[in-house]
């Protein structure tokens, strides 16, 4: 097969992408990190975010060379899988780490530099923060699409040429392994990341505001290094790895979906139905530098205005995407290129309403919020009662955007003719709306990295000293950061759930490649019935997928269960580490004499070991479980109990995520309300009861509920590579 | 046809259960109430809750009056539903309801004379509190029996013989809607008696216990009478009508799934199929009134010795009802009727295992309670965020258990044969696990009613300043009924998802036969495959009822969506009704002089009446969310739809009721335990971080949590009974 010219858009985007980062990074380590106390400061978080991830990566290597030696005994030993794939599984995780990589040694070196530029404007700061934030965004998308891009060229040349349209499904379906190395890097991040962050958090929250009674990020506090180290690993590197799956997994996915779905339209229509998500994707990639470079804002902002400058860049972006799809689609010559273009437009509005949802639910400047700050008054009980209620009601939206999204995508790339032939085009509708919500990821998660560096910097400020009028401008800063962190959070529990679906579809697809010759006249009647259905029938008979059998039932019960296992071990997770941070932190205000007095500086070291440990220690279980529960579930119930568990996972996975993230949005900024001085403001009854609130919701918000988001992706991804272990052999 | 011999032992059942259940009354009735001020208190109490039940029924007639015009459109101006329909509905209602008064008039009778027996032995005490429990497990299970008898005699009258086993396809089937009847009345017992319990008991904790400073059940607080009341009105009568529903369900489910996997077998075997989950259940109640008598204790029993002579009763009907129904099935000349046993005792067991498992993840005794009161050392964030995450971790046993029950009751029902000619007789099987696990209802239902019969009688005797040996010997009582809540409400979680699982696949049954014509010769070939199973293929394929369907997967999300929703809208409505309850808690003593000092009564009725309203208003939002969201989502997406709906309904209503109900346990206990001296003891801070956990769980456990059961079945129901709606019209 020959390489379609327009396919080069693909690298070109991608070096683009690297290209920029590369630029920002560069710019920004120009500017002066400012004093000494500062430059210090910085030292130990970024020391400690190293010390951090090498420790992880170390662990995640021998969880790689595992998995790797599995792949290559199905593969070679017994033959049911493509040899390709322990290749593509070891770039996916490797290019997945470089970028978190990337992404925190960018933001640990922005944080002090944004303080030092708040020293003379909120523009420098704001601008320096977001483009900081910007190279993790670039890193990101540019290595996933390098990633395709090579894998493309690479898998096209060796693959020799098959029948009927199978070359381009078995080089998708290899491709899409890469995905289950980012998916399997992402968890370790995740989970690590989450743990750690939310320990060293709890941890200093616990001892340093509660017991000792000193303000945030106060340098007397042993664990508030740690605890921005945690920002990083966790909110940075974690977001980042989180993402870079979701991009890759949706693209690659949705790939297959097109060589499944227009398998018997002839070579060019099938490459291009590959190439479409891809070339989104890229164009996508181009216009969110564009709109990175939207981002400005005038001395003595409003919040309000350096929101909209956000803002600007990241709708610019979508807007220009959906007209340069739609030509892309044209081009392309795609059938009923105007009905899944609807998808597209479908996934990237379904991205931004959830966006606002979760905003709506988690901003003090909406209803649900003000109430849980009332809640306050009758103390910390009625605070969590209806944080957990606001929390639960708030999961109803995603739930019914979802909803919406799927059924029209479907619908809109099916051309609402629901008949059989377009099962296949429907679930590359399914796809494609996941490409859409993505397809602007370079700008997104910029500013989701933003906040972070802006948070760092912020503590950055308060550690070293600085004027308070320089705090002002960090805080100013921090709280837009706030906000893009929340409605980044509901944005990458969408995607993910959405990048979930198109993998099931993929899963799908991959059991129908190895149960029926994909058909050439898929039309022609056999026995009355139109070929395609009557092999879609066969099908369903064949693994039984149908609701009546209980084995799916039994399935959907496990992912239910797997859903709970994980977040509920994740929760106990950093309970478990917090309490070593609060033992550790208490012996040294008891040990360390002149620390309260400021005269001798804490053992700040010590304090990102314990985090560095506890997580690595408690992320490895609940790890195990989101990796082997698919691997055991179809050697016992095989195909049928395999889609059950997905399906079970997705859906309750989905709301649980919400849910957790919501709730504790809310407390953290229910918290916020009160300290602006309504319900009595800082120090008051209401105060205290909030602040309950909020530490209860760190873990919700920043652990368990983002882990959540890796779980639905990774479980569904490694049912897809280990298809062949649960049709070959399994039990029931 | 004629009916055999052998069902007259049904109503026989039902009449001795009825007969019991009033001699166990009136010997209750002949016991003294005690001194005055007993009496008065019990007065207050029942007065109390008569008005609640009064008022609940009022806004109940008018719900049934609205259902039943809308059935009998169905029935008689579109022909799409039985005419007998409409009247099944409004029998199951009416005695559930009276099953309710009946219980709760006994437990409301019983508290004085439980609390004076008391005065001379914890022996007599415990009897007489047990009987009053047994009261309503016996009416529950008598109204039950009696509703199935009356119903069956009257169809088989009254409806005329049809072909091939159709008319006791047709019987069972409008009996079916007895059970939707029972299921409305229980979602407002549930609903309404949930939030009332706890707006009382979060308000009168909140000002009582942590404002004012005063002992749980102190005459001095306004709400504690109302606190008392919702004991009833919630655990009594609430807990009534869920399982009235349970029983009646799985009873008629398996009765429908009788007649659907034997309908080619001929008329005596469909019969006897139809009549063996009947006669479990009659001759599980005969052995449960034995069972009752069995309960007796020691004058100075520990609490272990008092659980040992309750667990005796409750073991012995248990195993004897296993012995008893080997000999029903081999009587009745069920084909595999080993197998068939092993899916009842497979039934048992499973209640048990939830049973065990919510005792250790809530009892002291166990580690995970223990830890939760290990992290009250470092504040109530942490028993939040512990006792949520041991929450979660613990619905995966539960989880577990049902899956395993499933998956062996269907194989063992089959014969480890998977054929599909089978798949009916393995649904019957799972029916009939869950006919198992309720089969001694009569007796289990007893111990979960005696629990808040022994908490007001420890009320009664705090209220009227009886001899402290008295309140010791009540607190025994009441500290049993703590652990046999706990198991009740575990098991009242199992025996709903196992009844929801035999409702749905009744679901299936009543949709197959509106489309297929049930085969006299299930294994004819028909093009090489046989006639049941190429049957099965069209009517998976007709309805797209599997899992590549994205109608399914939408169905799916709806049905979590429903299950957050209504779990946060529960919740919140705690939240408020208790706000109002704390700003008249606090009235009461600002403007009320001498409250404090006792000299005067505080205005118990109107606490009560703020209760009554409160949960009467914010039951009803929750209440149509769960009757419409299925009729909706049939009229829309189809039967395809509606399947995937209850299947998440199921599934991940489940595993939030186990995680509120054992992280609410769990609270609970781990306050008790501290209050028992440990980590510092009553009045340390630790305990007061336990006190908010305590109160943050009341709404799970009690309200949020048990709630979801009814949410479960209901809209199962619900759905089984609009069929005919989902299949004639749809949107999609």
């Amino acid at each position: 097969m020959n390489i379609p010219l327009i396919f080069w858009v693909v690298p070109v985007a991608s070096l683009l992408a690297l290209v920029f980062a590369y630029f920002f990074f560069k710019q920004m380590m120009k500017a002066d990190e400012g004093t000494d106390d500062m430059k210090r400061i910085a030292l130990h978080v970024r020391k400690g975010a190293n010390a951090y991830l090498r420790q992880q990566y170390k662990i995640v290597i021998i969880v790689f060379l595992v998995i790797t030696v599995i792949f290559s005994i199905l593969a070679y030993g017994l033959g049911i899988q493509n040899p390709w794939v322990p290749f593509a599984f070891i770039t996916g995780g490797t290019f997945s780490g470089l970028a978190g990589y990337f992404g925190m040694r960018a933001a640990t070196f922005a944080s002090a530099r944004v303080a030092n530029a708040c020293r003379t404007s909120l523009n420098g700061g704001l601008r320096l923060a977001f483009r900081s934030g910007a190279v993790m965004g670039l890193v990101v998308v540019g290595l996933v699409l390098l990633d395709i891009s090579l894998w493309f060229i690479v898998l096209n040349y060796f693959i020799p040429e098959m029948e009927a349209g199978y070359k381009l499904m078995t080089i998708t379906a290899v491709m899409l392994t890469f995905g289950m190395g980012a998916s399997t890097q992402a968890l370790f991040a995740r989970v690590g990341g989450g743990i750690y962050t939310k320990a060293a958090d709890v941890g200093a929250d616990l001892v340093g505001k509660v017991e000792a009674n000193i303000p945030e990020d106060d340098p007397r506090n042993p664990a508030t290094i740690a605890d921005n180290v945690g920002d990083n690993v966790g909110d940075v590197a974690g977001m980042g790895a989180d993402l870079f799956e979701s991009f890759a997994a949706s693209i690659l996915a949705s790939a297959l979906l097109g060589a499944a779905a227009f398998i018997g339209s002839g070579e060019t229509i099938q490459t291009n139905a590959v190439l479409a998500p891809m070339l989104i994707a890229a164009i996508g990639t181009i216009l969110s530098i564009f709109g990175i470079f939207l981002v400005r804002t005038k001395e003595g902002a409003t919040q309000k205005q350096l929101l909209k400058s956000l803002n600007i860049g990241v709708y610019v972006s979508a807007v220009l995407i959906v007209i340069a799809s739609y030509f892309i689609l044209y081009f392309l010559n795609i059938p009923n290129y105007v009905g899944i273009w609807g998808s597209i437009i479908i996934g990237l509005l379904a991205g931004i309403g959830i966006g606002q949802s979760t905003e709506y639910f988690t901003a003090s400047a909406y209803k649900p919020t003000q109430r849980i700050a009332k809640s306050s008054e009758t103390g910390p009980a009625t605070v969590i009662i209806s944080g957990v209620g606001t929390g639960l009601i708030s999961a109803a939206i995603p739930l019914g955007i979802i909803v919406v999204a799927i059924t029209l995508a479907y619908s809109f790339a099916t051309g609402f003719d629901f008949n059989f032939s377009n099962l296949n085009i429907g679930l590359y509708g399914i796809g494609i709306a996941a490409v859409g919500m993505l397809s602007t990821l370079g700008i997104t998660l910029a500013t989701d990295a933003y906040g972070p560096i802006a948070d760092n910097a912020g503590g950055n400020a308060e550690m070293s000293h600085l004027d308070p009028e320089v705090r002002k401008r960090t805080d100013a800063l921090d709280s837009l950061g706030n906000t893009t962190a929340a409605t980044g959070k509901g944005f990458a529990i969408g995607s993910a759930a959405l990048t979930a679906l198109a993998l099931l579809a993929s899963y799908f697809e991959e059991v129908r490649m190895m149960f029926v010759n994909f058909l050439d006249k898929p039309n022609e009647l056999i026995n009355g019935v139109p070929a395609i259905e009557a092999e879609f029938i066969d099908f369903v008979h064949h693994y039984n997928i149908h609701l009546m059998n209980p084995m799916v039932i039994v399935g959907i019960f496990i992912g239910v269960l797997a859903v709970f296992l994980f977040s509920g071990m994740t929760m106990n997770a950093v309970g478990r580490a917090a309490q070593k941070m609060v033992d550790e932190v208490r012996r040294q205000f008891r040990e360390i004499a002149g620390i309260m007095e400021g005269k001798t500086e804490p053992d700040y070291a010590r304090c990102v070991e314990i985090s560095t440990k506890g997580a690595q220690k408690e992320m490895l279980t609940p790890s195990l479980v989101a990796l082997l529960i698919p691997v055991v579930v179809g050697l016992i119930f095989g195909v049928a109990g395999v889609t059950g568990l997905l399906i079970g996972t997705i859906s309750s996975g989905f709301a649980l995520a919400i849910f957790m993230a919501n709730a504790g949005g809310a407390w953290d900024n229910a918290k916020k309300y009160i300290e602006e001085g309504n319900h009595g403001g800082k120090g008051s009854e209401a105060h205290k009861a909030t602040v309950i609130g909020d530490t209860v919701g760190d873990p919700f918000k920043d652990t368990s509920g983002p882990s959540l988001n890796i779980l639905i992706k990774l479980m569904t991804m490694a049912s897809v590579v280990t298809v062949g272990i649960a049709v070959t052999y399994h039990l029931l």
